[in-house]
C-alpha cells in the first residue's frame, strides 16, 4: 500500500508550481463567467494574464469576515457559487456565514490528511465533530470515507454513550477536536472504560497544544493535525513525523499582511489566503482570517509541498474603541498614506477606564533621513496622527519606532485592555 | 414534471406482486451466500422454492429486539451484512442496536416519500433529525437529495438559531419529527419570527396526531408522514390527500401476530414485518416491533401499492412480572398448546403491590362445543393455566371469553400496572 494518498504529494516543487499556475487563468475565467461575485470584483482583470503567483497577488482578496455582509445582500452565497454548481447541502456557521457542500467524493479534500495520519480502508473512525448547522462533521466524514474508512457519525457530546460505542464497535480511529478526545480519554480513565482500540486520530478545529499531543502519545494514539475551514476544506495537514503542516494539493496558499492584499516577506506571520480550484464554489484569494507563517524546507515524510506553521491566532483584529469599530483595514489605510512607514501596530489600552490608541510605526530610517531631521520625525508623527483621526474618527497618539522593532506576530491591532 | 417519483408507484398490483415475488428466490439465495446469519438461519431452506408470499411466510422472522443479543455475540451487525457490502457509516441506536449505511444514492429509499409530500428539485429543506449516533438525519438527508433538494443539515435543538436560519435561508420545506416542527412554529409565533417560507414538511419518528396535522395546515404547511426505521429505511409514506400510508416500492410488508411468525387475517392489527431487497444489508422477514394493520383499497392519489394504517404502538410487549421476564412469544406458546384458543391477551395488573396475571382466551365456541359443556370449559381453563405456569414459571388466572371479544389492537401482553 502506498505511503501517500496521491502521487501529486511527492512531485517536484516545480512540477506542482507549474501545474497550479497553469490552472489559474482558466479557473479565473470560469469564475468570472459562472459567479456573479467575481464577474463584478474581477471585471477589470484579464484572466489570461494571471499565470503566476506574482500575477495572482495583484488580485483583490475576499475576506471571510466580509461574507457576512455580502451574503446578507445576496443570499445565500453572495454569488460566489457557480451558476452550474452542484450544491447538495447548505450550512450556517456563526457570523452568520453560509457554506455550501457538494456530496461529490472527497469534495473537501480531507482524504490526504486522513491518509497521512495513518487511516486506511476498513478502519472504523469515530467522528466527533458536529454535523449540525456547521459542516465540520461532514468535512471529516467525507475525508475518512475517501480513505475507505467506515465512519461512526457520533458528533460531540454524549460522552458516556460514546464510550459505549467505542467499547462495542472498537474503532481504530478518532477524528474531531483535540479537546474532545481528551475528554473521552479522561472519562475512560476515570471510569475504567476500554478505549484502547483507538490508535490514530486526526484532530482539527482548534489550537493543538504540545501537552495534549504528549497525552495522546502516552495513551498510544498518534494524533495528527488537519487545518481546514468550512469554506475551503483542507488547507494543510501534518504527517508522521510531525514537522509543520504540509499545504494540501490543488490549492494555492499565500500569506498576506492582515487587512491587506499584500504578501508578507517569506517566513513572516500573516493571514492565510487560499485560492482553491473548486468549480462549485470558486475561492480566489480567499482570506481565512487565520494567522500562520511559511516554514522553510520540506517535510521529512517525502511530501514536497510548502509547509506552514500551525494556527497562530486570528487575523481579524477588528475591535471597538470608545464605542467605534476599528478595523485592521483602517490601520493599513493610515500606513499607505505615509510612504516612510513599513509596518504599523495599533496598541489599544485603557487608562482610568478610558480607551487609548497608540499607533506604533516602524519607519524606514533611510526614507526618514531623506526628509531630514528630528523635526521631520515630529512632523511625520503629527501627519500620521491626523490620518489616524480622519480614518478612524478617533484621537490617538503616534510613536515612530526603529525598523524591525515590531514583533513578527501578524498583529496589526494589539488590544491589551483587560475586560475581566 | 411527473406526479410520481417512480413509474413503479402506479403499476398494476399484479405486476408489482409478480416483480417482488420473482426477486425473492435469488435474493434469499444471495443472502444465504453472502451473510453468515442467513447461512445459519435459512440453512434448511431451499431458496428456489420461495416464490410467493405464502412461501415467504414459511421463513423464520428476525426480530429487531433480537439484534441486541445477536450483535453482541457477533459485532457489529450479527452477520446480517453481506460479505461484499459497501458500508460507509455505522450507527448505534439505543438498545444498543447497530445500523449500517451505504452512501449510495437514495440508499434508504426516502426519495419517494419526499416526492409524495411535494418536495422538488431546488427546494431547500431544513432537516431537523439528528445525524449523531442514530441514522435519522442521514435517512432524511439522502431522501431529500434524491429529489434534488438542498439540505440544511440542522439537527434537533438550537431552536433560536434554527429560526435565524429559516429567516435567512428561507427553506421551502421541513423534515424531522412533528413535535419539533410544532416547537419551531410556536416559538416563531411567540417571538414574531418569519417562518412563512416553509410550506411543506415530511414528518416521521413518532406518532403524528390529527391535532398537530391541523395546526400545520393552519400555518400553511402540508405535512405528510413517512414511516421508516433505522434498519429498513422507508416502509410506507403518505400522499396528498392523506388516506393511509402507502407501502414503499421494493419491499414486501407482512403483518404478523406479535411474537410469532404467523400472518394475521387481513385488516387485523399486528407487527410490521419487512423483507427488503437491500444487497448490502439484506433483511428477510425483519420484524420491526411496530404495530399496524393493512388498510383495504387504494389511495386516491393514483399510487397502487397496498396501504397500512399509521403507527399503532409497539409490538414488543415483553414485560417483567414478579421479577421474571414474560415475552409475547411465551404467551403465544400457551395459545398454540390449546387448539380451541383463537386469540389470547395476558393482562398484567397489581393488587396490593402484588403482580397478577390474567390470561384472557378467546375461544372458538364451535371447538368448545365439540368438547362438551361448562365442565369442559372449566377443564380447558385449568389446562391452560397449567400451560401458562409451565411456560412462564408463574401462576396466573385464565378466563375464557367469547370469540371477537378481545380488542383488535395487536396487544398480546396488556400491562395495566401503574408505575408512577
Amino acid at each position: 500500500m502506498s505511503q501517500y494518498f496521491s502521487s501529486k504529494e511527492t512531485r517536484s516543487s516545480s512540477d506542482r508550481e507549474q501545474s497550479l499556475c497553469s490552472r489559474l487563468a482558466p479557473f479565473i475565467e470560469y469564475a468570472k463567467k459562472e459567479c456573479d461575485y467575481y464577474a463584478q470584483t474581477l471585471s477589470d482583470i484579464d484572466a489570461s494574464k494571471i499565470n503566476s503567483r506574482q500575477m495572482l497577488a495583484t488580485l483583490p482578496v475576499t475576506r471571510k469576515s466580509d461574507l457576512i455582509k455580502l451574503q446578507a445582500q445576496h443570499a445565500p452565497l453572495a454569488g460566489l457559487d457557480a451558476g452550474s454548481a452542484n450544491i447538495s447541502r447548505l450550512f450556517q456557521s456563526p457570523g452568520p456565514i453560509n457554506e455550501p457542500e457538494s456530496t461529490a467524493d472527497d469534495w473537501w479534500r480531507l482524504g490526504s490528511a486522513f491518509y497521512a495520519a495513518g487511516f486506511r480502508a476498513g478502519d472504523k473512525v469515530q467522528n466527533c465533530l458536529s454535523y449540525h448547522l456547521t459542516p465540520g462533521g461532514f468535512i471529516l466524514d467525507s475525508g475518512a470515507r475517501a480513505c475507505g474508512c467506515v465512519v461512526i457519525a457520533a458528533g460531540p457530546g454524549q460522552s458516556e454513550q460514546q464510550l459505549d460505542v467505542i467499547e462495542s464497535l472498537r474503532p481504530e480511529g478518532y477524528c474531531g477536536t483535540p479537546s474532545f478526545l481528551k475528554i473521552l480519554l479522561d472519562k475512560a480513565a476515570a471510569n475504567n472504560r476500554d478505549v484502547s482500540s483507538i490508535t490514530k486520530a486526526l484532530v482539527t478545529g482548534e489550537a493543538y497544544m504540545p501537552a495534549l499531543r504528549e497525552q495522546f502519545k502516552q495513551a498510544g494514539i498518534l494524533a495528527l493535525q488537519a487545518y481546514a475551514t468550512a469554506d475551503v476544506g483542507l488547507i494543510a495537514y501534518e504527517s508522521d513525523p510531525h514537522d509543520g503542516l504540509i499545504i494540501a494539493e490543488d490549492v494555492i496558499v499565500e500569506i498576506v499582511r492582515p487587512g491587506t492584499n499584500q504578501l508578507v516577506p517569506a517566513g513572516e506571520v500573516g493571514e492565510v489566503v487560499v485560492t482553491s480550484f473548486n468549480s462549485d464554489y470558486p475561492l480566489i484569494r480567499f482570506a481565512t482570517g487565520d494567522l500562520s507563517a511559511v516554514l522553510e524546507g520540506r517535510s521529512q515524510c517525502g511530501r514536497t509541498n510548502m509547509r506552514i506553521k500551525g494556527w497562530m491566532g486570528r487575523a481579524d483584529q477588528t475591535t471597538k474603541i470608545k464605542g467605534m469599530f476599528v478595523h485592521p483595514e483602517q490601520v493599513e489605510k493610515v500606513r499607505l498614506q505615509h510612504g516612510a512607514i513599513n509596518k504599523v501596530r495599533l496598541v489599544v489600552s485603557q487608562n482610568q477606564l478610558q480607551d487609548q490608541m497608540l499607533l506604533l510605526c516602524e519607519v524606514d530610517s533611510a526614507a526618514l533621513a531623506k526628509e531630514g531631521t528630528a523635526d521631520s520625525a515630529e512632523q511625520l508623527s503629527a501627519l500620521i496622527a491626523i490620518s489616524l483621526k480622519n480614518i478612524t474618527k478617533l484621537n490617538g497618539k503616534v510613536q515612530l519606532v526603529a525598523a524591525d522593532s515590531l514583533q513578527d506576530d501578524g498583529k496589526v491591532i494589539d488590544d491589551i485592555r483587560e475586560f475581566a
